[in-house]
């Protein structure tokens, strides 16, 4: 544990996304996700929800302003426009974190192909169906540099 | 790079430092310390100096509060009473970021014993003869979490 | 996740309590433990505090009978009477979940010894001090073995 | 050994089940299935039958309700309607430990080529020809998990 | 699986035992033997049961002629006159596959001293408690070489 | 060195084939083969002759009855309709010891292409040219199973 | 640390570029670049800025006379025609350096696919955007050859 | 070093020529060829000339027969008539050592992608330009074989 | 398989010996030899011979001139004076290969001790009991140097 | 190939004196030295003398200066008082590269129990006997680092 970090975030955690850079993804997958066999290497964080997870990596990394779409959750099958709570609150910590970003629904499938081109797939045990979300990190920009 | 990280610390320095616990020791070693026949573990910081990696190491990491000496530099062989430049500025260092320590000096051959047990030693280039620290790493205590 | 399988043990936590057998040690680490330094592989379990943990482990693992002592914790370094709250609750969960066994204190230094030759630790990070737990596994009787 | 978890289930194999989320597959081989050339990670379970392995791993591992066919068998070459022992046996496991499903048959090649695609393949030694099986997981809903 | 080879070995284990020499302990262990912190390479063989495994090893290792002593079991903990039922069957195959030897009680710790120096452990989930053997390899003899 | 089996297969080759199942290939090559560059995972059995290594597989291993070619061996270059001594050696152990087998010619580069399909290469140090065999794996039907 | 090489240049970067021949690329990388996720090596080199690093490579590696493009960066985003201060300085380094060279600018994403193809990428932490740069390694003549 | 076997050739190269078989390239490059981002195994002989390692791999390597080339160069740039004199060594090197063959220039890029093929790179320091060499391994006959 | 030097050597123990200085030590072990556990690197040899594997090494390693013993065998277990044929022709083959050498006999468990620290064990199928040989590296003298 | 940096120096080799710090030590070691059985990590220079060695490692490393002694090398056996001419040379490069340092010698035994301390062994091939050296790397003094 160290002190102005989120302590959510376990040592290999925080290295994937100290290497990460602008424009790669990380998946925050919840406990039926099939994490291990998307391709893009796995760190497990069983015992954490998704919202925790959400709310440590948005902590210390940006999202990229980039383009026009930087988050992205997964539909609920047979009903597309249905609003899992778990994902409202998604948008609630994108929005109170990392600013005035709109969380993309992806259809099952296509989340899937999207999250094998993700840099690291982060495996919570979020209990509550749906409970996937991709984030894309963004620029930290000179200013923002931490010098503490 | 992250935010509200010190971006001097790599990623797998990052990683070894949230690894550490309370009363394990780091290493900061200057260009000429023969860093890897040491026996720990070495993680490389070329072009970076033993003052900038202080600054960045005591930036997220607490010294120990339970023992008498929590910080160490090597003598100058020959003129044991000498305070080296580069000394006087850990010292400075260690007082502004981590509070009322006095940095405790150990003959050559006694701080090479002492690296020998650390956790992590950190190669850095520091030019300076006897740019060499070691740091032991104290508790984070509830109230000091990182809420965010 | 599976069924009938406490969701807060990874599947690297799992196969390590399914491979330990009869007299072996397992440490529950609280945040500011010195896990990566004492020797046994870490099993790293960011965002889960000791007690949830001592919880998941004590739903699957027997503890052992054949010894007088069986389940240690870390005394208060200068004040060796105290009884902390997190202990006071891992002595709850001992006796809920394994029977009437009793945690023994052990000072900080000796619990450091005793956790060298444990087959495992948990680095939870439990926020609060002397948050650390050692259990012995015990035998698995045939009748007890699960024919689900 | 642990308490409430089937102990046909080695440690290695334990992870893998708990690693597999919704829609992985996994493999349960005969004696003469080709289990090394097929691609995915092998699991070996020398000494143990198939049925028995069917019964372990669907103590723990429910089956996908997303799709039509959730589990297969190969057809027997040159004879696609018989139904060997071993099949009859694989039917009245799926039936009676994972609910309503129907054990769909494939031809011998396209059997090969859906294992090819599995999670992973439980290599047993089943002696019995066409004792071969894939299952596919489903999810564990909410009020499922495991709270012991 | 091969001709002529017993089943219940696997590729991994067959492989152990070929490498085996003169004078070499394998131990076969039960399901709450302490098997991964022993030291030696563990084979696992989850769903055999010790007996099993005595009589597939003895199918093809023989035991050795140059020492008084070539097979141990555990004593009962606390009643070191008895012979668990499932030791009589280790004594019974022994007798019949490998010639007039007796198997050696040790107390239990002497047992785990003995199995530290083993080439292998060979971890069944034998659920009879006492379900332990050591077996010592002893010499091919040219005449006894297979020529098929 | 064990009872029953063979003694030119190395502890690896008899790891290698326990582990092949039906329909598996195995190339039995002679000095010359490039065995290392066409990608199957090689065995080296310097010092054995092709045929030596064709009795000793042949002695554990059935070859296939599902397919109409289940050996074959590489034509002479430049003289297709040669059949060299060593091939011959190979079609009489082919018969005595697997049945009423025919080994079919391939020309070389296409003996090139059907040897980077297989399981496994074994590299011998036959000095006879052609000296090169495929042998695909067969089926240990249930009465054939070892009960030692 | 040696004598006549360059501090900045890590052992591992030293051994790097010794490897790299004629035509080969090295990218040097900013604090945002993607570097994990582009496909070759990557050596980190926190704490380093650019600039430093192109000076320490362009100490010992020659640029490639043999094609008329050696070396580029990448154009600002929605603004081609821009040139950021570190790359006015990454073009001064290079003259003086190396040559009469010109850093040819690429759009974006033609700079991620040339990165793609090098041999190493050199992560620093520049904080100034745009601030990355590969070099394409030349050729050493025989009497440029190190005679010391 | 050993007796009867050429002192340049070291334990790995030696064993890599040894596992090479007929028709497998080896490449011998020089000081500026881009050895190690060409795909095949790189096999360091720093301070050693081309033409030495040339001496030392035809001292023990047979060419082949079976094809109409058997040994390449590389074409001077802008020159594809010129004949370096490292050339011009080794065409007098292979006709010594391994009788009537002709050395086949290639084009820059031609001679790459053969090397790509290759089955090892020894990356010699040669200095001069066009010190780059391929040779095919051909056949060692039965009447070759070292008898010793 | 290469020109002028031995085909029994595989190219793993040509490496090896190559690798072995003046003083190292080698051990072919019998069939029955316990090689696996004695601590050194094993080579396996499966299906030659202990003299086709004397002769091969002796034919390119020299003995040691500087001890007054270089070559061991183990003497029989309860007739010391005895000297199995095995052993008679090991002397036959070191005096004829290497010179004036007597091989020397050790009591079992002293040949043991002998062996573990020898550089590598080579794991021949020798038959006959106590075909186990020791031999120790000389020295190549310059005039001795092969320069082909 | 590098400008500056002498090209004797393999990748590795470069890579392992740059991670060399004050007080290590690096041998250089003739053909017939047991390099492979000292235990220091070992990089072989084939084809490459002693004498070329030591020019190339003191073109770049600085010897040390704080102690009486700070380069070896081996007595001849028999004759302690003999100077090789190999050992002469080995002088005068020190002499002419280092500085003012005599070559301290000694007797074979004590020589290896040196060499198994030091950092590195790099494996020459140098014929003439007696040809080893033990250098013991100095400090860079902050006026001494390059600049270039």
């Amino acid at each position: 544990m160290l002190k102005g970090i989120h302590p959510v975030l376990s040592p290999d955690l925080l290295r994937a996304i100290a290497r990460m850079g602008h424009g790669d993804d990380i998946v925050i997958a919840d406990a039926n996700f099939p994490s291990s066999t998307m391709g893009p290497e796995v760190i497990r964080a069983d015992g954490v929800t998704a919202t925790e997870m959400a709310e440590a990596i948005l902590a210390h990394m940006p999202l990229d302003t980039f383009v026009p779409e930087t988050a992205w959750r997964m539909e609920v099958v047979g009903d597309p426009g249905a609003m899992p709570e778990v994902c409202v609150e998604f948008q609630e910590i994108v929005s109170r974190r990392a600013g005035d970003f709109r969380i993309a629904p992806l259809e099952r499938f296509a989340f899937y192909e999207h999250a094998r081109k993700a840099a690291y797939i982060v495996a919570t045990t979020e209990f509550r169906l749906y409970g996937n979300l991709v984030l894309k990190k963004g620029v930290v920009h000179p200013h923002e540099v931490y010098r503490g």
